[in-house]
């Protein structure tokens, strides 16, 4: 690891610490260093807050030494006026002669723009050191600005022998059939905790009734989505307890209750698109598609996701709801006591 | 249990002994019982052979005792002249007073006409005891009579993240990528040895290269088929070895070469009623379908199937070919080793 990368590490674990928090803002972080010495540390913590360079740059003691540091940040500084103003021409004020970069922003309105500020006031500009991994911690929201649709996190939770639930009737509604344990369920939960919204479809919003809240860790809930076409689910479902924010994408109307907005869609077209353009215009960076199996598998055949965590539980079902069936990268495999998650990225 | 069902229970278990060497006649046990003693026993041991009546009068050291006795019999007497004369004379022309059966003969040249004849000869006849077990031991037997088509059990190995196989390029071809253990493969081998066919698609014979045969067990080789539409498979696949019979469902041609039958269909129309018509008419009375995913899925979409033998391996895929996608009755599952044998009935 060269000197830059590991200063650029440690603005990494600092971005780190904005996770559930900054979006839809990226997650960056930013050391100052004098005479390989770190003078200033800093991260983007909330949206609408400080961006990391200012934190940074507020962190340093003494002031005087910013004009013979190097500046390390993961993300491009801003060049335009957004909540807060741009950090490259407060980098030049404070003239700190050297700027070393992980990634250039995507979002239009930086997308090179900071760099060119930097280097027009004869700032020396490096770009790329641990580029990639500067790209990773941001995954959110790159796809978002260049894809202009949402992360997509596909989740189920299938038995040994490829079942997702058992078949059910009416009587046995109400709550989830579980297939893993403890720790798989605080790793949902953990999950829920990073990422803007969820999503359901119908049947599993009425077989299983889930809150999709996060209550086994600490976090914020993420939005709740809800596939309704008919808008035939009844009102006493916990997702229409009025607790978080959902929007229920149907055929019959647009309207804001409380809390609840209706979507109107087209369900003669292809769905998944529409929703994605919604979901975009409402600045939701990520969502997690929980199941039902026609839901997983509509993302998958659209190939529009980005991820799978594919949780296998220690039963058997024998018969009941196929799994949806995946094919992508491993990214990893990990025993969660008798489960295993296997997580896939889209090849 | 009741005396009579002790009785045939006991005729049950000498059917059994015909297991893989009686087809295409069914299984069938015979116990000639006097004063509360069993006098006589026979079993059908081979097509072609003495009939399971047969076999058990003329085990009877004292036949003047059959006047007096009551014979048991898993399958109504035949009343024609096969390869065999008829039973059910020989049980008149000795005078046995009482018959008790387990089952009527489904074939169309017996069904009930030898209860008849026995009847008429003023024989007391029961009918019924222990009916269940005496069609289960002749399923095979009875599907072909009453569906004109072969029993069919699919059997298949899947990973517990549900692939049966790994994605392969043509230089990983030659043979089966391995998803279970010994004892699995023992089973598997077992079957094989009391079935009358197995049958595989074309890229299974491409992929694997299977010999098909019974190996890790004492027992007969089934039939051995193979579809191949355009005739693309290469004359060195170990099926083509010639030390087995092999029919080649194909688009092309009939021939016959030593031990190596084409069989011309239509794959513009549903090949798979086709298949199961050639092999009725051939007295195929019972085929295994060993894969691959696209075969077994037909038979499952087409409900014509009536056993699955789903085998589950402790291993991962991750990614590869998908299992298929059964629904059924479960009739037992079992541990084997670190696998698992799951066995479905059709409903």
């Amino acid at each position: 690891m060269t000197t830059d990368e590991k200063y650029m590490n440690r603005c990494l674990k600092l971005a780190n610490l904005g996770a559930g928090s900054a979006s839809p803002n990226p997650m960056v972080g930013c050391v100052i260093v004098c005479n390989g010495e770190i003078i200033g540390e800093g991260y983007h913590q909330k949206h609408g807050e400080a961006h990391a360079e200012v934190n940074a740059i507020n962190s340093v003691k003494n002031p005087k030494l910013l004009k013979e540091s190097t500046i390390y940040v993961t993300l491009e500084p801003c060049a335009h006026f957004g909540l807060t103003p741009p950090c490259s021409d407060l980098i030049v004020e404070n003239q700190i002669p050297k700027v070393v970069i992980g990634t250039i922003d995507p979002f239009a309105k930086v997308a090179g723009k900071g760099i060119e500020k930097l280097k027009n006031a004869g700032i020396e500009v490096e770009v790329g050191v641990l580029g990639k991994e500067c790209r990773e911690i941001n995954k959110r929201f790159f796809t978002f600005h260049e894809k202009k649709r949402p992360y997509i996190i596909l989740k189920w939770a299938q038995t040994l022998d490829g079942f997702i639930d058992v078949e059910r009737t009416e009587k046995e509604f109400g709550e989830p059939t579980w297939i893993t344990g403890q720790k798989a369920l605080h790793r949902v939960h953990e999950i829920r905790a990073v990422e803007d919204a969820i999503f359901v479809g119908t049947n599993t919003a009425l077989k299983d009734n889930p809150s999709l809240t996060v209550r086994h860790c600490p976090g914020k809930n993420p939005v709740r989505i809800v596939l309704d076409n008919q808008l035939r689910l009844p009102e006493r479902l916990n997702l229409f307890d009025g607790s978080v924010k959902t929007i229920v994408f149907n055929s019959k109307q647009n309207k804001e209750l409380e809390n609840i907005l209706f979507v109107k869609i087209d369900f003669d077209k292809e769905i998944i698109p529409q929703i994605l353009d919604e979901l975009y215009n409402q600045n939701i960076l990520s969502a997690i598609v929980e199941g039902g199996k026609q839901l997983l598998q509509s993302f998958i055949n659209a190939k529009l996701w980005d991820e799978a965590h594919l949780f296998i539980g220690n039963k058997y079902f024998y018969n009941g709801i196929n799994a949806p069936q995946i094919s992508g990268k491993i990214i990893s495999s990990e025993k969660m006591e008798s489960d295993k998650l296997i997580i896939y990225k889209n090849r």
